[in-house]
């Protein structure tokens, strides 16, 4: 932007932001410029804090800020089933969509021995751990439907196994609201092959 | 966000920027903490001083950080032809598509009584103070081809001509590149209008 340099500046910092090119953070920057100081020096603010002081809970390896996060902490979660996700996008996706009042464990990533993540990386040595513990008894593994994330969910069910716990996989087949002609062969196919009987 | 009330106000605070929702903020805000910290945190900062330290040029309205904008101190820029856009935005897109070496006047918005805005909002006694000091032989009217664009630009051209100064105005017609069965009535219908005389 010819006129301002710091005006540039933010234009190419706001590039950092995933799926924003340069006409975004142009556009960007002009709204906060024009209409949105308070909120754009509030934005600043709490994210010059989040990025210093957000860390990984100690348990769950989710973001916290606390050194255990505050579904780890709470008094009102159950303590005898946890849920392994691959990511916190995961989790808040699980949070929002269900009912799901026990704990969580969150891989922050998926077995992937070609991108250098094995069973340390993603903290399966304090899961293993945590399920010898003899307090859990139900291990629900929420890892994706890819072909990652199912390698990573049999590992997870026998480290479940190991330490006696139940491990559970969410339920796979044809989406609510989908037509059956759309739904892609492989899903169709298993979600045949599982059919289940009506009472 | 659920485990952690900073992510969640971060979260919150992403969507102040323009044409980002629930759902982009959260991706933002996971992207920035699992990648790239470093360069949230320098957002952060210039933030933080863009929000703080721009301001307008005293002379082109344009944003900027010192009293002068850099394109009104330049030497390298003629004085004799001054440009007049809607917003920095339509500046920016003159400076990357044109060799325009002249200086601008920003307006900031358009002629629009039903919002609040006439002349004094928009600077127009400092810019026919400006055109009358007799340095100027052009003003380029380049508004947007909408009807206050439209209303604005006749506006101009009067003050123009009352400070002694030659209006001009971006040529209106089909767009290059562009097929005639797909412009818009309008705009074919004065393209035909304004046709030219081939030499």
């Amino acid at each position: 932007m010819s006129g301002s340099p710091l005006l540039a500046e933010l234009i190419d910092a706001l590039r950092c932001l995933p799926g924003v090119g340069g006409k975004s953070a142009q556009r960007m920057a002009f709204h906060l410029l024009e209409r949105e100081r308070e909120r754009g020096l509030k934005l600043a603010s709490v994210m010059e804090q989040a990025m210093q002081r957000i860390g990984h809970c100690s348990q769950c390896r989710n973001f916290s800020e606390d050194p255990l996060c505050s579904l780890c902490s709470s008094s009102s979660r159950e303590r005898q089933v946890l849920c392994v996700v691959e990511s916190p996008t995961d989790l808040a996706a699980i949070e929002q969509a269900t009912g799901y009042r026990g704990q969580y464990f969150v891989l922050m990533g998926r077995l992937s021995p070609l991108d250098g993540l094995g069973p340390e990386e993603l903290g399966l040595a304090q899961l293993s751990q945590r399920l010898g513990e003899g307090e859990i008894e139900e291990l629900i593994i929420a890892t994706n439907p890819t072909v990652e994330g199912e390698a990573t969910a049999h590992y997870l069910a026998q480290l479940a196994r190991a330490g006696g716990v139940r491990p559970t996989r969410l339920a796979h087949g044809v989406p609510l609201g989908g037509e059956l002609e759309y739904v892609d062969r492989s899903t169709l196919a298993h979600a045949f092959g599982s059919r289940q009987l009506l009472d």
